[in-house]
């Protein structure tokens, strides 16, 4: 299938490489469509980025599909820059990047269009809840948002607001950067003391993989346990499986109608990439995302309220979704939902890539056993460090691009323990083998810890989770 | 908007007309994705056809999207006709024919693949249930079928089935074409006594027309009393607001994802023709149409079974839906549903076009009175008699255009004395006013005794109707 290959398309003519990318573009369109595995996609993906680069590099402007290189247009001031870099792609279904040090995301925010969590807005965050920000703030892993600050006048007003995050359950085995956004909205959670819906979007996965909707929804209750390991207050946080609850909730399904009158296929197509070969539902799928971003969504906690300020922690891939969803909300006479967007959780590969839930070892998983994890770390994690140890002490080793070290600004809470490795690493003082050593000492009990509490969960605590039912926290 | 001229296309080269028929067309396509008013929409289809005639005429060829025609291709035994008829155009949104006699139904079997309702399958439905064809089958309203063997095969080996139709509830207002149906439909439960599913398509009226949901569902459950106080049995019939069932059953969820799974935009496209920029409410809605044919859809009836046989009996326009779900049904495991398929009721205007609820003159509507049946029809039923008494008396009228004895045929019970009425209308002994007082005589104790049962039908004798519940007919 869709071969990569580094670089070799300096001999093409422009027209040609314009051909090309028509060609590979339809390529992974069509990959996209036929739910082709994870890594022919990514491939592709890859190959379509470097043909745009080529493209770009010789004709000195980017690659426009209605626009074919025919006529030799004037150059001026952009003439091509050998070095100029490849453009990260990134949508609900592939994250993509050259760079080791992972995507850009300052680029992100810009082209996404929404705002940098600054060093203000965390100091607003402090004073509103009087909490120290959480680590994933200070160290800028949730690193933008929309509309926070309406968030924060809500709350010191005494408005109500309520938090949504999600879960897509592809598999029952969850690494620790699923943990990411779950980790954060516990301590959003916490510190606002708000009520908490939680979307498992079995039906999405059923739509998108090879999967029985009886396998679909396992994953989902699966999933629901270890999402509550993460210590979510049951008075305040109601957990739903989509195939569950829409049958149980004509006020969900009303608002997915609503949604869906107001969003036609040209947007979709716009916004997510779908294509007339794309099924009718997953066309139609994006609409019981957006849903649950409106509180009469869940009458039975927010009662016909409509009005009640959302809040969504979430990877930033997810900000499609949502940016269409602030699109209709205005339209269908609802408040937009509020956005905090986290970076990627690198794969121990190196952070060009999201991790994989089918590779065992590219991430560390929240099932991997003390001497898994140590093996993992010890034989995986790609390394900033040098060739040698002569050669390391001398020049220190690269924080940027270590993914062990980027591990530990997941992971590690102590901000002077953290600065010191940097510093230590940096300098040639610190080890690979000893870096790797802080790292495998902070997962093994985070990881011990979380099996311990996920034991506790059993199928009735989980479906008592998943009730629809009052949360004490709204009155 | 469109204007609809009669036949001056003569005029235009081919290649203009070409051009003439995609603008056209493109038109069509804009106005059915804004919901622009049904009259401009059959305006606009009725010019399409009209120059597709013309194209037609002066090609001696279909005209077809993809083939302009500039290469003058062999013409052979494909000469014009001057005399060819326009096609009719039939989908569930648009009925249009030229011909006062109505739609060209030997046409439509043809087109749609189905299969005529002919007198050997009447009389194995005689000699199934013991008893005589009810009218509509005896005079071809009921005309077309899918697999209608097979459920009488089901029903003779003493294998279940159950009956699926349905209603999209656009307005308060229902009239006796309406009707036909479910008149129908009950005969089928009658004779059979088999259970019986109804679908009010409250969520496809609110997607396709200017509505609310209330208002939706509140039409859904207005039209429902119409239906109940045709006689249904509620020991074998559940009737439901899809706004309201998709909520409270996931198993009709689930099959409307497992639905949406496997059908894809090019299909709905294809078979509905929904453009790019239709809702992806629109794009998704067959989904939900389709999903009552398949009975684990109704766990609280039959449990969890899956094979139990479909039998719609639907008018014709309706078929798309079902063409469709029969494709999906082998490859989701599931039987495909049989169809009975019905003619159109005409508008008192004439045969040639479906009635309008919006037009209070197009029908006899259930609320009429006895003076306004008795105005409207000899105000506004089509004649097909003579200018003249004179003329009448010599030539007599002609039966096939005239809408008294149209509407006749579907409510006179007595077959000898419909015949005695043809002939005697067709030889001149019977006058157009003669016929109209015979309708009307039928019309007003028909319509009088619909609204003394439908007075019957409370707010909660609805409700029960619609309460998801086992029905006693089936074990």
């Amino acid at each position: 299938m869709a071969s990569v290959s580094s670089g070799n398309q300096d001999c093409y003519s422009p027209l040609e490489l314009f051909n090309r990318i028509a060609v590979q573009g339809e390529l992974v369109r069509t990959l996209k469509a036929s739910s082709a595995p994870k890594d022919e996609i990514e491939s592709a993906v890859k190959m379509l980025l470097s043909l745009k680069t080529s493209y770009r590099t010789a004709m000195g402007e980017e690659y426009k599909a209605d626009c074919p290189p025919g006529n030799p247009a004037p150059r001026g001031n952009s003439a091509p820059k050998a070095d100029e870099e490849e453009e990260d792609f990134v949508d609900p279904w592939t994250v993509q990047t050259s760079s080791a040090k992972g995507v850009d995301y300052d680029k992100l925010i810009v082209r996404f269009g929404s705002s940098k969590i600054d060093k203000e807005l965390i100091n607003r965050v402090e004073r509103a809840t009087g909490q120290r920000p959480h680590r994933f703030l200070r160290r800028g892993i949730f690193f933008s948002h929309r509309d926070m600050n309406q968030v924060l006048d809500a709350y010191e007003n005494k408005k109500p607001f309520y938090l949504y995050t999600g879960r897509g359950p592809s598999s029952e085995a969850m690494h620790v950067g699923h943990l990411i956004p779950f980790i954060f909205t516990k301590w959003l959670q916490d510190v606002f003391s708000v009520p908490l819906v939680i979307q498992m979007t079995d039906d999405e996965k059923y739509l998108w993989k090879d999967l029985t909707l009886d396998q679909a929804y396992g994953y989902a209750v699966e999933n629901a346990k270890d999402i509550i390991a993460c210590g979510f207050d049951i008075n305040k946080t109601f957990i739903f499986s989509d195939l569950a609850y829409m049958g149980s909730s004509p006020a969900f399904y009303k608002n997915v109608v609503k949604i869906q009158k107001h969003v036609t296929f040209n947007q979709v197509k716009g916004i997510f990439g779908f294509t007339d070969s794309d099924s009718i539902g997953k066309i139609s799928f994006p609409a019981i995302q957006a849903a649950p971003s409106f509180s009469n969504s869940f009458p039975q906690i927010f009662g016909d309220r409509s009005d009640v300020q959302c809040l969504i922690p979430c990877a930033i891939d997810q900000d499609p979704y949502f940016r269409m969803t602030r699109d209709v909300a205005p339209r269908i006479g609802y408040p937009k939902p509020a956005l905090l967007h986290s970076t990627f959780f690198p794969a121990l590969q190196g952070a060009q890539t999201k991790m994989s839930a089918s590779d065992p070892n590219s991430s560390i998983f929240l099932t991997d056993t003390a001497k898994q994890i140590k093996t993992k770390v010890n034989k995986h994690a790609f390394s900033g460090g040098r060739d040698t140890v002569e050669e390391h002490r001398q020049l220190g080793g690269n924080c940027d691009v270590d993914v062990s070290f980027m591990y530990l600004t997941f992971f590690l809470e102590d901000d002077d323990r953290l600065e010191q490795i940097r510093k230590d690493y940096s300098s040639g003082a610190m080890l690979t083998g000893e870096l790797k050593k802080e790292l495998v000492d902070v997962l093994q009990p985070l990881i011990a810890e979380h099996q311990a509490r996920r034991k506790e969960v059993t199928d009735e605590v989980a479906l008592r989770f998943m009730a629809p039912r009052p949360l004490s926290c709204f009155q």
